[in-house]
């Protein structure tokens, strides 16, 4: 139950006008999480933890902070947005920055689990600049490790990111890009990047989806590399497609001498053929220029992007619909992608050495996704709230059926102790139930709060209606002229039975 | 899916046995928690919100961190336990200490809300010394803010304190400690305690459920009570009862004549009337030597304990089960009370002023309640743990229902594309699926994984079954001679419709 009177404005207006020294508000980049959007969060929280337990994932929840070793040199640039614990004594603990590198460590742990599917839902910290970021926001992460035959864990993944839009009514808007590591680091060997080189120019390559091509060509002869072979890897990087141009490269022989470049060819030629099994191969755009920025990555990655236009929070200067390129497509200004400022709402990869980076001994090879929860909750609400204001959803913040009443003429003694008792019953029949928290309340007040709290169901005491052991059930909201409108006289024994028959009739 | 191997050890002891100098453990008074234990967890969390939601609760989720200020001057001594972020540049932040103040917070910003019935289950934190002790845990919180009719809200929270330990199981096996602030601070008065020592004389009383009297006289007289004084508060602090103490109290002219006391007992009184209808009264003790430590209660205060053991993680050194003791119990020796170290499982009460200490303007009474979700887990794990070797429970550490295999003899190809469709059909009929994820893979080795999992069902594919369009469904774990051993083949067209008839039929 939630009830807001007058029309004073929220945000801490009352905070900041306060004359206390105390800043009334949560800390930069993070944010209350308030009934309706709560109930919201939870309801995409259990479709996705649905289509991950179908999966056979099981849940591990690891702490908020970890030792700062455990998560020191696993981000690259990126390690500076770590959030630190203060000293204290004891420990130097860090806030996680993700979920991936805890179930690494958890991996080199318990070194006796061969295998793992793994789903964890949980808050990860960054200490972001943009003020518009968010720095504590929700992931959703599946992982599986373990050794198994090539490409089977990466093309389930590939299919649990589907099924995952499916339930969530999104299957339609959303594009996996999808590449692979080796692929891209063998394009570059052939191109002629030095082998030191490889990770910082994958990172240049990176920011495709953000900069035009000049200033990536820019960067990386920033980084060393002379202009010819930046304009070689730009040949390859502007390549998108599907399984055709998969074709395509295999019929490159330039690039296909290059070992890396061929298993690589090799492996997603495979996992092609287990999206085909999957039904999911129309999902997938084989993009080139997808590289990732975490070092720790060994095989396929992805990124999801999608068509439906950003919400505000993350909105970059300009707005468009996001159109997967064809290959071969030559447009250099990026500046119409949604992705733009935006980043993708989940992405993720193959991981086969980051274990060992815990454990000489421990070798577990990993792929994983990471659902970007508050960004998919950002498209949903304007989705939800579409529907909300056309009838068509009801998402109400509490969760309450039935209203206790009572009313009485002169000497009414508000029927408390009795209103408690009904409610009593219906709780104890497991039914969602409340009462105006009054000694004698007026009848209108007692609407008006079962109005607020969009409850559907009332129940009326009068005295002389209990004392022939009846109370009336009437729905709440009917028409004038309804024939349901003046509800029905029940027998108290037959109250929770009624009730729960009443409430299967309602669309809720 | 988990699967482990040979006979390693867990816990670390490859991390420990490592070349390199990272240590591979979870900070201080954290852990991991895994699989079972969190399916588990998952349980009871689901339990509580339950209740909560039938009581008209909303969800409210606030940081994990909040301004520093926020949270100083709000714990008493215990402000040392505060978990500090380091200072990286911006704000001072601190971890949540508890999730009463986050929402005190909440309300002295969102000051058009006059009503909420607010639930929230999160991780706090707590710099806490023993070593047994954790530092990151769970608590589940239920608060009604707002201005109503005298002790409504109060005897509606020890309804759902009863409510949720019922949905648990273990009504039979609580007792709720209750006091009231103002009757304990009247005694004191009339004992002859100095206004100003109210607060300190309250926090040693409140070591009566750890320490024996003599001890806490002692720290009494140390804060500088005279010794009759404290013996005077001996006198009172000992009595615990139901509503038979509220009759003893009344009829105590002298104690009565102070102003705190009589309006104190009044509530009480009104209280009890109000736990009467809802049938919860069988449940309190009305027990004077609970003071409770937090500075801010200002009305009625509650702790819940219980009769069952201890687990070892928080057990002291001497064990036995707990009697509530009579009014007028006379012993001092409470080393046998399991509260000793061990705390109480939930605890809460009336808190007037907090909001007010945040917005000077704002003035919000609240009462709630805090269940220390991790202490009954420990107590809820050895009764699952008892079930599930009995037979009479049954939790699997994945949920998956179904697994597909393929057999065949000379030349079998392994059938891996059409055990991935199998899957695939599974799944988009919402049921959860898995398959060996070999190309190749033996028959034993595949009855070994879905016995690993606990999986029930088996789909097995047959080369010249599915070319029929049929496959084989078998119940997994049948006894010999069991008629339904053998399985039956189910065309694929109506796999799925199959499989949820069977699996209606299981006790899973």
């Amino acid at each position: 139950m939630v009830g807001k009177e007058g029309k004073e404005g929220k945000e801490g207006k009352e905070g900041k006008a306060s004359k206390l020294s105390i800043q009334l508000k949560t800390p930069k980049g993070t944010r209350d999480c308030e009934f309706l959007e709560a109930r919201w969060s939870d309801k995409i929280f259990k479709e996705i933890t649905e289509v991950f337990k179908r999966h056979g994932g099981t849940q591990l929840d690891t702490p908020v902070f970890e030792l700062k070793e455990i998560l020191a040199g696993k981000y690259g640039e990126d390690s500076r947005l770590i959030y630190d614990l203060a000293d204290q004594g004891g420990e130097d603990c860090a806030l996680r920055y993700d979920l991936t590198v805890p179930l690494a460590r958890w991996l080199a742990m318990n070194s006796s689990v061969q295998h793992l599917k793994r789903y964890h839902i949980a808050k990860v910290y960054r200490r972001d600049q943009p003020a518009s970021r968010m720095r504590e926001f929700y992931q959703c992460d599946f992982d599986i490790a373990g050794t198994y035959d090539p490409m089977i864990p990466d093309a389930e993944i590939l299919r649990i990111i589907v099924e995952v839009f499916e339930a969530l009514g999104l299957r339609d808007d959303i594009t996996i890009k999808l590449n692979h590591r080796k692929i891209l680091d063998g394009l570059f060997a052939v191109a002629g990047v030095p082998e030191d080189k490889t990770r910082s120019i994958s990172s240049a390559v990176d920011k495709l989806d953000k900069l035009p091509w000049a200033e990536v060509k820019a960067e990386m002869e920033e980084k060393g590399l002379a202009p010819e072979v930046a304009d070689k890897i730009g040949e390859y990087v502007k390549l998108n497609g599907g399984k055709d141009l998969l074709e395509t490269l295999k019929a490159d022989a330039h690039i296909c001498a290059n070992e890396d470049v061929s298993k690589g060819l090799e492996q997603m030629e495979l996992l092609f053929r287990y999206t085909d099994a999957f039904n999911v191969t129309d999902k997938i755009s084989f993009d080139l220029s997808l590289a990732r920025g975490l070092d720790y990555y060994t095989g396929v990655i992805f990124e999801i992007v999608t068509a439906l236009s950003p919400p505000d929070d993350f909105a970059p200067s300009k707005k468009s619909s996001y159109k997967p390129k064809k290959s071969g497509d030559n447009d250099e200004d990026r500046s119409d992608d949604p992705t733009l400022g935006v980043g993708s709402i989940a992405a993720g990869g193959r991981y086969d050495n980051l274990v060992n980076m815990f454990s000489k001994k421990r070798q577990i090879p990993c792929v994983g996704i990471s659902f970007g929860v508050d960004r998919i909750f950002t498209i949903m609400k304007q989705r939800l709230e579409k529907q909300q204001k056309e009838g068509t959803a009801v998402v109400r913040s509490s969760e309450v059926d039935v209203f206790i009443m009572a009313f009485g003429g002169k000497g009414f003694t508000g029927l408390l102790p009795e209103r408690m008792a009904v409610a009593n019953q219906l709780w104890e029949a497991g039914i969602k139930a409340e009462f105006a928290p009054s000694v004698k309340p007026r009848l209108p007040q007692q609407f008006k709060l079962a109005e607020a709290g969009g409850v559907p169901l009332a129940v009326i005491l009068g005295e002389d209606e209990l004392a022939a052991g009846n109370v009336k059930l009437k729905i709440l909201g009917l028409p004038e002229g309804h024939p349901d409108k003046e509800g029905s006289l029940v027998s108290r024994d037959n109250l929770p039975a009624e009730i729960k028959k009443l409430l299967a009739t309602l669309p809720l």
